[in-house]
């Protein structure tokens, strides 16, 4: 594998393929597998998940990594092609990705949306101007618009929950101060139809998922025998739920637009999950979010405390679905 | 060991096993001891041989390590239990800590006092809220109310010289321009009570420790042979000395009170430890502080640079001791 | 070896025996040869390739190393001696190098000119303040004068491509907003100069190298058989060229005048490399750069994407160089 950048890329075989390595590794570890190997991380936005379980991915597999943070102890770093770079960046990624490269043996790099322009931001023109100039394995480690790891990470936890494959998946906008970006969204959601579920996604006026991201999902839905629909109805949408999956974004009607985005949230405050949204819910239904999460803001204590909350299963196997994709990437390459 | 959070919670023999395990591997260093393993470093204070000494630690012992430090890279975090988290915060340790442990084999927490508090400080809630979400083991890497790393490191410095154990050890309050932590002050001293040692407290009228802290260390010095005493009488408290160990703390009579802190020390400038600070000492009295220090403001250039300082020993085993902490938690467990 | 300051404190036979080693170790990579062993790194200013560098180069070997970046997670250190510590430094490089020295096998220091007084940044006591209290192998990692990695991993890029020594080394100050330090461009000309090259400093007026980094050039040619002059002509200059070496720095005539150095920079914006600058180039003319570069303001796109750049190489020479070194100070040292 030498490209990880959405789940788009790989066929449904090919990813129960990795999720079956993500188990196996997770029950009999490879200590040795990725013996000098060395993977080099590149944060243009915060992370914690994503910085610390992929540097444990490569420990617990017998390689190492190195952290670069455009900015923070090192140069800021230019991503327009043909940019006069008079401003603030010191470097170019056409120099400091190749570079960074040379010296390891795979890159990921995050690269969160402008948030901006819609058509920008779903063409990810930033992270793909940085794939293009690497020649070594490249791994997206949340794009403008995917987070193939977050994914798989999750579709792991729903195979670890035995949630059947046909069970119904609200994906469900909640609170947050500001407008977040749709990687999350778009990744998930079309993870979720690639799985065969059928998803609901439930969103309030002016917060509807773009068009290509729902057309994206519904191909998926269409190959894996799931389906996808949307609705701002939160009663009928979480009618049997059996996973409730909450996660923030910003306006789309209105994408980039700071002023109308904070005009159309400030009514939005009780989109809070709280215990009396699974009233009529599945009995069993989970309850799953990506982190970072905002405690009573976005989600109620109730719920990431209660017991129908997988939030932590989630972020653990963002560590055992990555260790898959490393060891694909990087075991035995070249031996 | 699962927890390393105070001296106080261990008897006077675990401490000197721990000790006697820290001589031993700065003899016969055990390169393979801790293969495999990986500590989770969290920084929310900033620190440079904590920092360091950790890292080379589990290296020097065949473990690895990250460093995460929230607000520099990774996501503000959120210490207050049911806060509604609207602020800067984005996520919140109850996710944070635990989803950091699942990756880790153990986890070491930095988290300052507020200095607003004194009751809120020396509960250490805020720390212990941390340690509380941790099902790994845990270590204090210096908390609102304590530094055991610093006070086992100090214990082990003072028995590399041949201290004697019922030496007078002067600690004194020495000038800074602005509160410090009562972190230190707290550890240090009881760890010298605990160690049997007969306890100065020498400080500035305003600067008494808590009672809360002096009786800690009074019930260590009962069970030692050793005593606790306080007083704001520089030539008295100097004279005989073994050791003096000079630290800054803030205001205690007026804590979290700014202003009057800053009137306090105003006048209290020559709290700053010279040579002359030795003349009625005893002939071969040692020199200590924890680092950092403000040269020539908290201490002389002429002490620190002369014949009594130990402060590079002192620094020196915060590696050797913690290495014993690190083997006695991560080695052979689970094996 | 001890300690790596410049390459003026070794013999033109030493730094060939360093390429060579660093030639075998690309081509025969010792996995273990640096076992056990740990580098602190230290960075006063912003690095890319340095910072990679050098923790994969350790890797590569079996070695590990830390980072520590004073402000940036860790204490602010201050430099100058006998100082009044009020400041925001809460921690001087006397105690801070020690320590760190104590629990690693070897140091690398970053410490950028301050840029105000040209006699202190050549005599660079700042960066010796630190190697002199520093018992362990001492690396610069680019110092207010030197950069003797930069200087290295140049000399093997040119190696590598079969530039003869008595080639015409054309090195060319290009525009920048700002001022930069001098290190590069004293490092790169005397390497050049002790490589054997017949070497031209290309500046406009007001930027002439200082008059103790050009006599220290012309040494190291009077040693080597190469020679070393300086116009501002860039026609004459320019012509046959066999290399272009392209550098940003501060104005000499006026140094540390930020408003004199704005203003006589202001007409140089046509300093830009453009592919017209090879016009009565070697036909093969190559054109280097240490990077970081301000693309289409110090150099133009269609000269560093064209087939004459040759920066990357110099860029991954970092690593093979600087193995090299590490590889003399800490293989089987004290084994």
């Amino acid at each position: 594998m030498l490209r990880f950048l959405d789940l788009a890329h790989f066929s449904r075989e090919e990813i129960l393929d990795l999720l079956a390595l993500a188990r196996s590794l997770q029950e009999r570890p490879q200590a040795r597998a990725l013996e000098g190997r060395i993977l080099g991380l590149v944060f243009f936005n915060p992370s914690l998940r994503t910085l610390a379980s992929f540097q444990v991915g490569m420990r617990r597999m017998g390689g190492d990594s190195i952290v670069i943070t455009p900015g923070l102890g090192t140069w800021q770093l230019e991503t327009r092609t043909g940019a006069i770079m008079s401003g603030a960046a010191a470097e170019h990624v056409r120099e400091g990705i190749p570079v960074l490269a040379s010296y390891c043996d795979a890159l990921g790099v995050r690269a969160f949306a402008d948030g901006k322009d819609l058509a920008a931001d779903l063409a990810d023109a930033q992270f793909f101007s940085m794939a293009e100039v690497c020649e070594k394995p490249f791994i997206n480690l949340e794009s403008a618009a995917s987070h193939p790891c977050q994914a798989l990470a999750d579709w792991k936890t729903l195979d670890d929950l035995r949630v059947p494959t046909r069970a119904k998946f609200v994906f469900s906008w909640v609170y947050h101060p500001r407008a977040l970006p749709l990687a999350v969204p778009a990744a998930v959601v079309h993870m979720a139809a690639m799985r065969g579920m059928d998803v609901t996604v439930l969103r309030p006026e002016g917060f509807a998922l773009p068009r290509q991201v729902m057309q994206k999902a519904q191909a998926a839905a269409e190959g894996s025998g799931g389906s996808v629909q949307e609705t701002s109805d939160r009663v009928a949408a979480l009618h049997g739920a059996h996973v409730i999956y909450a996660k923030e974004w910003g306006c789309t009607s209105h994408y980039g637009d700071s002023e109308t985005d904070a005009q159309l949230r400030a009514g939005l405050g009780e989109w809070c999950v709280r215990e009396d949204w699974f009233k009529e819910a599945a009995n069993d239904c989970r309850f799953m979010h990506c982190l970072p999460v905002r405690r009573n803001v976005a989600v109620a204590d109730e719920v990431l405390d209660g017991p129908r909350s997988v939030v932590k299963p989630q972020a653990f196997n963002r560590l055992t679905a990555q260790m898959a994709v490393l060891h694909r990437m990087l075991a035995n390459q070249g031996r």
